[in-house]
């Protein structure tokens, strides 16, 4: 249950706090070029302790392939990939070792399994994604070879909403933002929150370009449904919408139909898909960050004995984990469609033929 | 491709306008006892010509049950239920035959396939969401047993939110409006969006009553982005969230945190769902319905050939798909949760040594 | 559970003494040519009472398409099968009702699930191989377009060996006999056990003409795993072998290996499977069925009180279940194979890059 | 599809001569105590260089454990293992880098992926099997708690039959023999192979002692069908039989039925198994392994551009893959029971309800 996806399946291991994290990449495709260091920026990306916006904790983040990858080919065989965690610092986790803190998985995962990791969140961590951006990259390498390019940014922080998505600019802002204007006011609040003691939800919208028409697996892996198991597991998601989505639900479906003409649609309310399976526009996504739980504000909780306590957390947390979130949805997003493209390989019947001939 | 769940698994079959449609339930434990008036109790809420606010297409959907059950109990093996589809009135889609209708899945599974099935969406249609309230049912009867419920009703349309929400009420209501005091204006939004040839969206909203602690599978079956994937698979669904979701993305953290006393929660912004695993809270979910695509106004397609009309829909369609797609909701809902049950049962290691002690 | 294969994934449902029984076939490739006759005809060579050699059960075994099929062509979508049982003869199995006949799975499918279908064998009935039949059928017309042939015949009846492989002789024999010098003492068996009250073991050998290199996923979806995965689950087999098998182990490794030439191997110890993927010559397979455990002399066994009691059978039986189980290794037999094709499919990336441009 | 398992599942990465091997483990009940020293010490029962009856390639294969384990117990998160190669001697394949050697999955991969990796065998090494031990050990730690053991030993080497299964004799073996009076010959066998630079084979015999009734999911995930795959998935075995198998294919049905008695099953010929599910009997299985393809003795072959060459092979080999190849039966067959325990949990609604009250 580790595990995400169908012909393009990876797997995540370790823990916050434990001697390595990694992922094995199972089902890329051989003679694919391994461009590491594009792997490596990529976590670059993600990797926590850039800016004042993100967590103190640094980690290099150093990822080293294991297997899988030969004279800087892929082999077809399992991708294996390993970050050793380097600032664990254990005495942070000391306070809380037997308190749950409120809005995290402690709590959960202590009744689920009866166990208590209490080392910064353990498995539940958002160590865990650097896992999955290193997957992506390598996704993100095969879609490369398709033209199909993934993208993302910062939408809204603390309600503070983009007026316009500008994917160029977000690759160069430090929080990712999409909006030039509103990069300030959002920053302004990640700061303001930090300084309290507090955190901000953020919205990242996602946008794959180059797609084709017909990806997507019905009924029951569907391109959208995927896509938002695969948005809504990344930590703190709380929401994922498709094109117009929310705005969908209260517009007539005069306005929200997307006409068609021979050039291709006069509009892209539905985000791309339709039934489930690509239309050959822009697949547009929106995944809502509620704020980071971890806040150093006092707070009502119990502990594993179920004694009312009154905590406050110490330690080094994002004020805003939908900034460095956004970069693990570009990740998610470009395994699932290199997942897709895999798995529509044998749609048709003519096209099986003529590959086997 | 057409199934869903891991240990609780549901495949589907069938085409709107084939012979029959239908679903195969597999993994049922064995000894449920199965109450068939109950499944066809079911089928009966989401079965289309009931009022006015629905299709006029009437369809009896009398449920069989083929296999999986002896003695009015579940044997351990598969649960096949088969739905006669018995009107078919195949005149209906003549007109779109070589159309491409605005906002449906036509246009994507024609390219996906390189086939068309003209027959009313084929197997894209919501009619293949009766086979998915079947096997919904009998989740219901497996969930009854261990004190679970799934709720759900309409909780906005064409934009009018509800302020209260009434399951009791909704099980009454005809479009199964959660609010007693927004239905009359629910409907009249349907029926002014009928007359109009239009047609209007809405949000379902699901409640889960009595989950235990502790299911779903961290980090890629997490009960949340399962739930997600269930949801965004049925027709004209384009955003799902939990708890307080959208909202949550704009909120502060020490607002947005349920604290902890010994009792319990004392709020239930998450939803229930905490690292991707229930908490022993309400489940909450909000789903939001676009405006159906059939609607009767003149718009711009093209053919199979790529040739530009202008196509004006006849035939009998829902206004508001989200009406009868509330029931579908709870049906997925059900399976989900019943999934998650069986998943959990060997995540302690003590509790699987009693198990077969 | 009751599933099988991954890209092509066929899923089956009902009893032996049920309403009927059928399968779902799931991930057919859309524009394959549907030919219903031939359908039934392999559903025709499995079907009980053609002669003395099988049971005196008589089945019509008549297939309908219920879905998936448009116009004679596969759309892509669940192709679902369906066979009435017409002749249960529920007055067969009061004598069994509370007894477990030995060598059946009665005894364990009512410790598995606490409950006692004793409807004929209820699911672990033979009779759930005719959806077999009917799914491997369909395979068959796909891997006919690759050019790709499956044949079997019984190789051995009682420990009488076929010498000689005719697979063309074994079409037109009554009991799919390979070797003609062979057939009649090996039908004189099946009826001396027959007299007997008794009932004798055999051997089918599966032969696959065609695939090409490369079938087969390392390292746990490999052709020969997934192969004896297939065959050791139809009823009575016991053991399997690819190619040399069993000799191959008592073989010095300078006899085993199959030496190499331009224009291929000079000999198949192999069977056609190195490293668990098919190298382009002929797939071989022996698939040992055990004697049918119903007979009809007297024998011990216990009820489901577990009081001892000495037990006679009576109803209608196959003297020799590998006769017919010949046609249900064929029909696992193209599955797994078709299944492996669209696997196969994205295995290399110039492949998967030149299908999308 | 280098995974195995469905609610125990394990993955492996690595090749023969890359950097390391390893597994994820993923489906460990929370709570187990992970004896470290018990899985080292299984991996020194497979581990090479022990004697002259293996491989003079020596290696240490110390395991490393990255997750899933903290203060001892299992946490129900993925358990990471990886083990380092460290005599990896890049010298020994220059001689096949462009040669296919008879016998083995060179040519199968190449012609699979396009792709040569030369070293040694690559992902096709048995060197992988070192991380299916890891991972069963784990799962025989789990089977210990619930007092069932996995055993085996090599039965036959080179044609040379144990008559007795003295499975403590085994143990302590360095052939792990069965039988004390033929072990002599069966090690004499193998040297005489060896001076004579080719190879034997070989067959291991499994006991699974102590498995309940009931495990084994029908009628596409059975006992039976599943060991079967995990066998044949093992490098090198080319046949898999269940308790009598194929002798049973000439044995009458009253001879090879297992009458039952109050207090048991009167005979074990069915090897434990009926219709796919345990009975609680002894489960017993045969594994025959090809003598292995690498010899030194002057072979033909071709070059990966398909020319004709005489070949002889140098570096270092198993003379016969048997010996060290019964550790792994024993440990897939560990997976195999453990996944199966955790699947069964879910198959009577009684217990379902009695977990969770």
């Amino acid at each position: 249950m580790n595990s995400f996806g169908m012909k393009l399946k990876f797997s995540t291991f370790g823990e916050s706090h434990g001697t390595a994290i990694g992922c094995l990449l199972d089902g890329v495709p051989a003679g694919l070029k391994i461009d590491e260091e594009f792997i490596q920026s990529e976590l670059d990306r993600r990797k926590p302790g850039k800016s004042e916006f993100e967590t103190a904790r640094k980690e290099d983040d150093k990822v080293e392939i294991l297997s899988g990858v030969f004279e800087g080919l892929s082999t077809g065989t399992p991708i294996a990939m390993i970050i050793y965690n380097t600032n664990q610092k254990s005495k942070d986790y000391t306070n809380i070792k037997d308190v749950f803190r409120p809005g995290h998985a402690d709590f959960t995962y202590f009744h689920k399994y009866g166990i208590r990791d209490y080392r910064g969140g353990g498995r539940s961590s958002a160590r865990e994604t650097a896992a999955r951006v290193a997957a992506g990259a390598v996704a993100k390498l095969m879609l490369a070879e398709l033209e199909i390019e993934v993208l993302s940014g910062i939408s809204e922080v603390d309600g503070i909403k983009s007026e316009v998505y500008d994917y160029e600019k977000a690759k160069t802002s430090i929080i990712y933002a999409l909006d030039p204007e509103k990069e300030q006011a959002q920053k302004d609040a990640i700061l303001k929150a930090k300084s309290d003691h507090d955190s901000v939800g953020g919205v990242s919208r996602v946008l794959i370009k180059g797609a084709p028409k017909g990806l997507g697996q019905p009924l029951y892996y569907k391109l959208d449904g995927v896509l938002a198991d695969a948005m809504m597991g990344i930590n703190a998601v709380k929401a994922v919408e498709i094109g117009d989505g929310i705005l969908s639900a209260s517009t007539l479906g005069s306005k929200n139909n997307d006409a068609i003409r021979a050039g291709g649609f006069e509009s892209n309310h539905s985000g791309g898909i339709l039934g489930g399976i690509s239309n050959g526009e822009d697949i547009v996504m929106n995944v809502y960050f509620k704020p980071t739980p971890s806040i150093f504000k006092e707070q009502h909780t119990v502990t594993t004995e179920n004694e009312e306590v009154d905590f406050s957390l110490k330690g080094r947390h994002d004020p805003c984990v939908a900034v460095r979130g956004t970069v693990v949805c570009e990740a998610m997003a470009a395994l699932v469609i290199a997942d897709m493209l895999l798995l529509n390989m044998g749609s048709q019947m003519d096209r099986v033929t003529k590959y086997y001939k």
